[in-house]
């Protein structure tokens, strides 16, 4: 098939060469090489075709199919790594290579909107190997591996609860008699809810009870609970289980709901890693788990690389249409033009590759961060201790203010590809859903951002008390005003953290204002909350882009990248750079009043050149980032541009025109129109 | 079954009387009574009680239930027509109250995603009624309006063109032979693609094509084509019809495509109103239909009005779940409080009220002008004519400007309801996608914002030179700075005028600058298009809050609002104005440098005062949109507040969730655990 002529020319005409951006992207020939041949190896499966596009099946059907496909995904690919590595032994490191197997581009490119298998490998078994004792491990790890009899998933969340984890109301008595727990669900509210595969694929729950013992309670303790017969997989004597119900993304993951009466497990069926109880009952306490913070933030991490990874769908999907569509005349007596040609299209998709692009550069930093915090912890380096609350901080917000940014980032990319952007076929739906799905998991949006202010306000105060801070709050004891230099970037950065420095004060003064006037010290957060969370996303959008460029500078020192590569990647993260300040400018400029009409001028134009810059090299650049056209989805993004004739083909595959006429014709239609209805 | 009881506490503890609010807005008691019988007759008819919720079918079966459930109540519907007025007579005003029967609250109620006969009565009878001859009319309407035989729709964009309507390719040619019009799409960017009804269920469309006579040229007419046949429903030779499969919402449409091949219709299949096609082929151009432009503003007012709608659906289902749902605590010694007792939540959700009501007072107006500009030009007045201009810039920047800010909103308040708000059960979903398609359909956003911005730096120019402008945009004229007064929402409005003013401005310059710099007019507009698009969106936020302030005012002095709801009304009113300057203040900051931080904190001060001042009437208020829990079909919104109760009820109600072990257990599951996959 003859690839579009637009996109043709728009590829011959790049100075970049998408093939060296997308080395670098993947992190080296040899990774972007092995990436490409796997991928092939599956999506060449006709094992993997889907005769119908998912959107058109029912609930039901989708999960069936998604069942036997993933199924069949795990074997092959558990049979791929074998030949591979036939030695492998399983170990931390070895199932996190696993989950980003099922998580990343093949798995996207496999199931667009998850599976419910997923679960097991990630929260089911990384809880088991962090929590469990050895005896546990031995008795569960190996056969949650081979998936022998166990398909596990991992129970938290409540109908009445997810934020606030101590309001669970799951409970699990201890009975001395017996040595065994029993569980319920003592209320409607109590019931679990949302855990991926619980519906109905799963047959082991980890459920997060507040463990009783002789009517006194220990807090939150994590049990091993069979929910289903290994064998006939019917749910076990009081468990009631079931899907809860089609959402707006995700619909492959078999999110479930789990009610508990009187289930009784075994004592050794508490995970007894940091706590135990004994036979007769007593509780002992162990040390704290420090690395739980290391969990979430490990989370927030990568939830960062997925919501990036789906923005960069989307851009990459409209900038190919963008292309290829044409649509209206810029001067009249010429032809009509790639919509991309029309400054404010351009001004709608490039800033987000700047952005997706600036993200992974930032998310590859705290990436590194992070291993060396834990590396720390685990050598009980007081280093460790002591970093824990920056990058804690650092994560929430991250992981809040670029959820919101790339969802909102996908919805204008789909936008932008106005009518057709609609289509399900277009796949901005499902990219969509689980970039926004990222807003509320794993730590909602403005929680997560309460907890940044809370260590900002605390950090400004300890400014003000002259102690060292953090580096990525060192920018809070910096009181010069913003002096313009000829640096565009940095001027915008600099503008940006003292915007971010001034709402912190603010938030701290709101704080003590209501203080002072006799609320407490909880109600006095909670009315300075709008304050507090705009100190946190101000923080966040400094830290993004003064790390963004810090980030380049690095890159360009190790001599990591190509010249072209470069040149195009430093334009990307300047004008990443410009567009937050500008999209800010309420928050820079009610703080930085010095700022002149004329200096706003000079970043609006020195925006709309790099826009220009950027244009010619989009094509190449999204070619880049190596999405196949499996991981896409869409028929308006495939390489070869042939947006209209796989927008038919789409149409014509839907059930509903496989008849030429519909039953309902004979059934409805025509009796009213008879009259006879 | 009982009301939740923070829900009845609220209700106990509000100073409003939702009654006397639901008065008000439904336009007197009489239409609220009217409204709510119909409702019952309806809600009420097991026929129209939906077994399965519409997101666990597949399309097709969606389809066929869509189809069933909309015969039976445009049946019903006109048995209570007949009951009513049993003399009543097809017309332009009757259609018109036909019309918004089936798409107001209910039709909502009864189909959330649409259903594919309503472009039967909107767009194919209207153009019948405004573009066809007498004769035409006499052959068509009076079969159309019995769907004798016509079930219609109106084909108008193409899978190439949208926007760019010159550029459709459809084509009539005329055979003077035989007397027929031959029709084709030659090419696969010609097939029609998006009309409603158009897939499965029209067997008659109007079809926009480029007309041609003898190989001349005459523009794009309209040609009533028989496309299936009117008793077997087979597409009739040449046809190639069919359905464009899922979209993002409105998935009750059965919106179609339509390739034609040598289509013949007789001659007087043209509507020939404004132009005709004489026996030997001669063309007569009528006079130019200046009343287009009035069917074009009809539409957008209209869907001013649908997305406030909308807005406020998603705003009530969010009030009611955010007084129900109980997380966290604020002190920590108290139980954890509705969601709605935290700052940061009234600052999502009361905005968003105050916007939908804000809108609602401005379409109202916009409504009145568009009826006062229609009756001046039946009239022939020259004032019809001036005003034109004026109406159709203001209804293309205020759709634009309201479809993009409702939208946003229907997503936050879904967000604003955290993991349950991402339930398709919870209809967020349902409500976003027709919110957001109204963003790109009957004008897309961009596109509307050009045309706005071309008049309004035409009346800049025609500002310098001292001329009289309309008086949405007398503020033109007006250079004087901002003083900064006692009235704060003036402060804001007047603050909002400026920036629009030097928004024009600045345009002008910058299309003047790339003029200068020998580009051609066109591309000069392009290069300037983000400063244009600014402009006009600065211009829609200028003019929402001067007019919905005027409109309370209005209201006040006509006496119709009880001292509640007048009370209510300014709050929101109020909050409405100061919110938008609050979210414009990089714009407002800009243009505006003598406002001072001590004036930005009153604002932000009285932002949070109005929040506290409207918190206690937050459910009395949305009670009072008076929505039935059918037009939410929401399980967090429903007027009880059982919201757990429910959504457990819909989760049970899956099909998937029917049977305790899903046949994928034995297919699938089991197998791979076997280690026989």
């Amino acid at each position: 098939m003859s690839v579009n002529a637009d996109l043709q020319r728009e590829r011959a005409a790049a100075t970049l060469d998408s093939e060296d951006f997308a080395r670098w992207w993947a992190g080296g020939s040899w990774q972007l090489e092995e990436r490409r041949a796997l991928e092939r190896r599956f999506y060449e499966d006709p094992d993997f075709a889907e005769p119908v596009h998912p959107s058109c099946l029912s609930y039901k059907e989708r999960y069936e199919q998604t069942v036997a496909r993933s199924t069949r995904f795990l074997a092959k690919l558990r049979q791929w790594q074998r030949e591979k590595q036939p030695q492998l032994q399983l170990s931390v490191n070895m199932l996190r290579d696993f989950r980003l197997l099922l998580s990343g581009s093949l798995g996207t490119g496999l199931f667009q909107q998850s599976f419910p298998l997923r679960v097991h490998f990630s929260m089911f078994m990384t809880t088991l190997l962090s929590q469990g004792t050895e005896e546990q491990q031995a008795q569960w790890l190996n056969r949650s591996w081979h998936m022998d009899g166990v398909l596990g998933t991992y129970a938290q969340t409540e109908l009445g609860h997810g934020t606030f984890v101590r309001g669970l109301e799951t409970r699990a008595d201890y009975d001395p008699i017996t040595q065994e727990f029993i569980l319920n669900t003592p209320t409607q509210s109590s019931y679990k809810w949302w855990p991926g595969g619980l519906g109905n694929t799963a047959n082991v729950a980890i459920v997060l009870a507040q463990l009783y013992v002789k009517g006194k309670h220990y807090g939150l303790q994590s049990f091993v609970v069979r929910i289903r017969d290994e064998r006939t997989h019917e749910p076990l004597t009081g468990v009631d289980v079931g899907d809860i119900g089609p959402r707006l993304g995700g619909n492959g993951v078999n999110n479930g709901f789990l009610g508990l009466r009187d289930v009784r497990i075994p004592r050794n069926q508490m995970l007894m890693k940091n706590a135990q109880v004994l036979t007769d009952g007593t509780f002992v306490q162990g040390r704290p788990p420090l690395l739980l913070y290391g969990t979430m933030v490990y989370v927030r991490v990568i939830t960062l690389k997925d919501v990036l990874f789906g923005l960069l769908q989307a851009a990459t999907i409209a900038t190919r249409y963008s292309v290829v569509r044409r649509q209206s005349r810029i001067n009249s007596d010429q032809p009509e033009v790639s919509v991309l040609d029309h400054i404010t299209q351009q001004a709608k998709i490039l800033p987000q590759i700047a952005r997706g692009v600036s993200y992974r550069l930032v998310s590859d930093w705290l990436w590194r961060f992070y291993e060396d915090v834990l590396r720390q912890l685990e050598d009980e380096s007081t280093a460790g201790r002591n970093s824990l609350p920056e990058l804690h901080a650092l994560s929430c917000c991250l992981k809040a203010v670029a959820t919101d940014e790339a969802s909102e980032g996908v919805d204008l990319l789909r936008k932008s590809c106005g009518g057709h952007g609609f289509l399900s076929s277009a796949n901005f739906d499902s990219i969509y859903g689980l970039t926004a799905a990222a807003y509320t998991y794993e730590g909602e949006y403005t929680v997560l951002l309460l907890q940044t202010a809370r260590f900002l306000v605390r950090q400004y105060v300890d400014s003000l008390k002259r102690k060292v801070l953090p580096s990525s709050v060192s920018y809070l004891r910096d009181t010069s005003r913003l002096v313009w230099g000829k640096n565009l970037a940095a001027n915008c950065v600099r503008a940006l953290e003292i915007s971010a420095m001034e709402q912190v004060r603010q938030a701290w003064q709101t704080q003590k204002t209501h203080q002072s006037s006799k609320v407490s010290a909880e109600m006095a957060s909670n009315l300075a909350g709008r304050q507090l969370t705009s100190a946190a996303i101000a923080h966040a959008h400094a830290f993004f882009t003064r790390n963004a460029l810090e980030q380049v500078e690095a890159l360009r020192k190790k001599g990591d990248l190509s010249p072209n590569v470069s040149l195009v990647l430093g334009q990307l993260v300047e004008l990443f750079v410009i567009d937050t300040f500008l999209r800010q400018s309420g928050c820079v400029l009610r703080w930085n009043n010095g700022i002149t009409g004329t200096q706003l001028r000079f970043v609006e134009r020195r925006f709309e050149e790099l826009l220009a810059k950027l244009r010619p090299n989009a094509v190449a650049l999204v070619d880049g980032f190596d999405f196949h056209d499996r991981v896409l989805g869409s028929t308006l993004g495939c390489h070869d541009g042939r947006v209209y004739e796989r927008l038919m083909e789409e149409a014509r595959r839907n059930p509903v025109n496989q008849e030429p006429v519909n039953s309902s014709f004979h059934n409805h239609l025509l009796p009213m129109m008879r009259g006879k209805l």
